[in-house]
């Protein structure tokens, strides 16, 4: 059984010291007090301590297994499922319109990251409900909000995104699965879609698929892509459930992790589906669930890394083999702990700088989406659309990385699955893949974000820095050991940018070849702004907890910061090296 | 069932074009001839892909499984390693005066590197062989060599190495087994071994065990360890099999990876054991096994690599999916190869430049084992010894992550198990544990490889970095884009030996808390000079393979070799920010 502690105290600062969160002009905002925060996230602590973790290595063992076309979860994932809907869980950031708790995003994205740590496989059921509500909820006609929103929101019912194909996965305009319209004004929908995660299972009463599929009368690619809601179980007028429709589970696929959670191949033999949204404009609705999903991602290889963390500090400390360089630190016994191996301790340093400057960066963009959403500030918009492919890409590559580090703390017991810590790591590895491959979040930046309005957003991005170096210049401590590392990578990020523009505007192959640098080195300027801000937030504080933080903060700027001048170079380096092989360089054989 | 393609071509290229063995002198080397090696290497590699690889998906489904102390290996092991024994494969490197075939070591690590490309699990049976047969020779008695030998060379019996135990991994100095004296010159085992390789399987007639104990009077800590050897059934005078013996495999391990392979908890109960060299010198006695084993670990994190990479470069031809940004280039099918994006060229052209280089580097140190193995030079072994942990931890860190992005390369294909990325990453994986930890052969390097013999090996390397950059310096192509390059990292890797002799002498954890990247800095910087010697060579050459080989050093010199001044950056921050926070810091709960 895996032990899990929940960083409440991290969280704490981050909401009321780094944030102060309850002082922004946000709707809802004022109510964040800590005596409100505090009971809720305690409870969703608990809730990932006592009732997921236990289950995470279970989930792992026993998988899901279909039988006569019913998906069994694992033992103990019923009754797990039925504590998180009934502790209004699913609902805790969604509209009170349809039963909702109405609490700011925020507050959904901390309780989710401790859900992820205890039991990633698990929380992906719920998960991707909430992805389903949101495209329902911003394009579904009235009916279709109240007859289908309620029993998501309670966790009645889940959702899933149904957009890959065997033959099409980040190129959607292949997708071949049809809809052909009803009298009635439904659609028959056919095809095959892989990889749906919690596709089909026995946690709920219904599922309602999210399908993209094509109309008879639609263009080829991107542009004749539509949306439909296809539920497992036709819905009567009253809300009772109908019929089964004609979606099945074809397969689960046996994957490298995330052994709990129900990955489907599903079938849609002419099964009644329901457009969402405008004909032809599937995409558009598609990606409101997309982007949420992305930042969700991103928050996974946090939360693994996070869990992953914890074992490999308790690991370290109980762990007796060798002495310390500089004297017995356990002189009494036979050997003392490994954390005193500065090798050891460069691991901890690296996974935990990583996990507590990923956490401010979730809670930063949890705040935008807050702004956009409750505030109507529309630049917040554009602020978490430039961020969203280096939330999940950063923070999954990085969160897998220190997953890897984790596990190496162990030794051979890390390779062996009586500890935890290979499932971190295979669990871990999908939140490169899903939800666009993290080389997709590399071009959507370099390619769309970057330049999107006219590079309005990058710019505020610099400002913001600038802002807070010239406000805090005058101290001397932040200066030397945080501003002058944030300028440094500021610097070489501001370079990358007028690299692109000088040479990729002409040469598209010139910036793309750096996207994947470029996302690392906007990745690691934006941590050194944000372990800036915890610097100070820290210095403003006397405990250990502070005192901690603030040599978090130093070890991020020293040795991972200067990781900035490796992706510049790579950057520069641009298309030559990538491209100089032809195509037909890389046959078998040589 | 996996496809592999031996990459003869390339070595060939190293090994008459870069290296010109034919010409060293070394003993045996005059008949390096290529109508010699070509045959031998393309025998080698027609077994690697006709014999090996397709068992390897099924090793890593079926496993091994245990019954009633039998260990059955998965199907078709048993025939393939039939084929191996016969092909004389086992000893191809080993003393003729037991069976063995005499050629160099050389041969032994190209056709290795082969066979653990194809099949990592099932190779493991045999290439523990090969160190059970170094320890006996080196320090058995000529008795003993005459009766367990042959049949280790011959690969009716194999061997295995056991120094873990529960609770003793690193620290050897803690183990508990117990030797105790018999009348008749023999042993009796008592103890607990586990994660031991190959412990128990129904490939061979017998198993050799190599098994670390305390002796009634030893001295406490690693100089009261001894050598012994425990064969499963004990062996008469004649050479037949008398009864069994009383070791046994209590369990085996549940692995991430490397399924194939048994991995065994061993227990030893009472079990018959004979001395192998000196009482209390043991240590000294595994080491023997070690050191190799640590070279051939390095060489499978190549393999894996190597193995992935095939892979992922046929993938990216096949898979088509979105346009080139250029324009398209498969205009009549639905999408373009991704092979043409930047992004999935990176990918690849990062794990091509490590393979190629990683091949060169094998290729090196096996003449430097050869060198003074059949050679006698001495300062031969200063060099092997001193590249010994980067062959180990820089070949299998970089291998592991390189199969991290040839999975990459598959989107959701690669997650899932019906396509073999996820098993090139599982099983790389454990490289980076087994034999020491890569933090161990940081550790090593910095601590002892480094220092010993006043630095004279180190200094050699760098006298070598010189000598070419001097003899190479008036050719204009290989200046700017190879000698550079390599005169860049040599000065960083200089600036680092000099930071740990000004600090680390005094403080240790100064030099410690910067050694896992000095020893990634120190790979780098062979690297360069690897791939500048095989630029050199290629540009001697004129065929689509010697350009590529040249694009393909531009790629590393451009896109990997400034990674050395990250890794100085971090080094010169010291044990600081690595050790500033207390032990008590890393409590649960923040």
């Amino acid at each position: 059984m895996t032990h899990y502690v929940p960083p409440l105290a991290d969280i704490a600062f981050l909401l009321h010291e780094v944030f102060r969160v309850e002082t922004l002009s946000i709707p809802g905002y004022d109510e964040l007090t800590p005596d409100v925060t505090g009971p809720v996230l305690a409870a969703a602590g608990e809730l990932a301590s006592e009732v997921l973790a236990p289950l995470n290595t279970i989930g792992d063992r026993e998988g899901c297994r279909l039988e006569n076309g019913i998906v069994r979860t694992p033992p103990g994932f019923r009754e797990a499922y039925a504590r998180v809907a009934e502790g209004g869980w699913i609902g805790i950031d969604l509209d009170p319109a349809y039963g909702g708790q109405g609490m700011p995003h925020l507050m959904n994205t901390l309780a989710g990251e401790m859900h992820v740590s205890a039991n990633m496989a698990l929380n992906m059921y719920w998960g991707l409900t909430h992805g389903a509500y949101n495209a329902i909820h911003a394009h579904g006609s009235e009916e279709m909000k109240a007859r289908y929103l309620p029993p998501l929101v309670d966790g009645r019912w889940s959702g899933t995104m149904n957009l890959t194909e065997p033959h099409c996965g980040t190129d959607l305009g292949l997708l071949r699965t049809r809809a052909t319209p009803e009298a009635d004004g439904s659609y028959r929908i056919t095809g095959q879609k892989i990889f749906i995660s919690s596709g089909e299972h026995d946690l709920t009463e219904n599922i309602l698929h999210l399908v993209l599929a094509r109309l008879p009368d639609a263009p080829a690619g991107v542009k004749g892509i539509s949306l439909f809601l296809v539920p497992k179980f036709l819905v009567n007028g009253d809300g009772s459930l109908g019929p089964r429709n004609a979606v099945s589970c074809g397969k689960l696929e046996a994957k490298m992790g995330i052994h709990g959670n129900a990955t489907c191949v599903m079938n849609y033999d002419g099964a009644t589906g329901y457009l969402v949204g405008e004909a032809h404009k599937g995409l558009r609705a598609m990606f409101t669930m997309m982007n949420e999903a992305r930042l969700s991602v991103g928050v996974q290889g946090l939360a693994q890394a996070e869990a992953a963390y914890q074992q490999a500090a308790a690991y370290a400390r109980d762990r007796l083999q060798g002495r310390a360089a500089t004297g017995p630190a356990n002189p009494d016994g036979p050997a003392d702990p490994i954390i005193v191996h500065p090798d050891v301790r460069r691991m901890l340093m690296d996974i935990r700088s990583f996990v507590e400057g990923g956490r401010a960066l979730i809670t930063w963009v949890s705040i935008g989406i807050d702004r956009y959403h409750r505030g109507n500030e529309p630049d917040a918009e554009g602020f978490v659309s430039l961020l969203t492919p280096v939330v999940k890409a950063f923070l999954t590559h990085r969160g897998f990385e220190m997953c890897v580090e984790a596990q190496q703390v162990f030794g051979g017991h890390g390779y062996v699955e009586d500890w935890p810590m290979s499932q971190f790591v295979r669990d871990a590895r999908v939140t490169m893949i899903y939800e666009g491959t993290n080389g997709i979040q590399a071009l959507d930046l370099v390619g769309r974000k970057l330049p999107s309005d006219g590079g309005r957003h990058m710019i505020a991005f610099f400002d913001e820095v600038k802002t807070f170096i010239r406000e805090n210049d005058a101290d001397p401590v932040l200066r030397a050991d945080f501003l002058d590392p944030l300028k440094a990578a500021s610097k070489d990020l501001q370079a990358a940018v007028e690299f692109f523009m000088a040479r990729g505007m002409k040469e598209p192959n010139e910036a793309l070849a750096g996207s994947t640098d470029f996302l690392h080195l906007f990745g690691h300027t934006i941590f050194a702004l944000l372990w800036a801000r915890m610097a100070k937030a820290a210095l403003a504080g006397d405990s250990d907890f502070h005192r901690a933080k603030l040599a978090t903060a130093r070890y991020y700027m020293q040795r991972q910061i200067p990781a900035s001048q490796l992706h510049l170079a790579r950057i520069r380096s641009g298309a030559g090296p990538v491209m100089a092989l032809p195509a037909a360089g890389f046959q078998e054989g040589r």
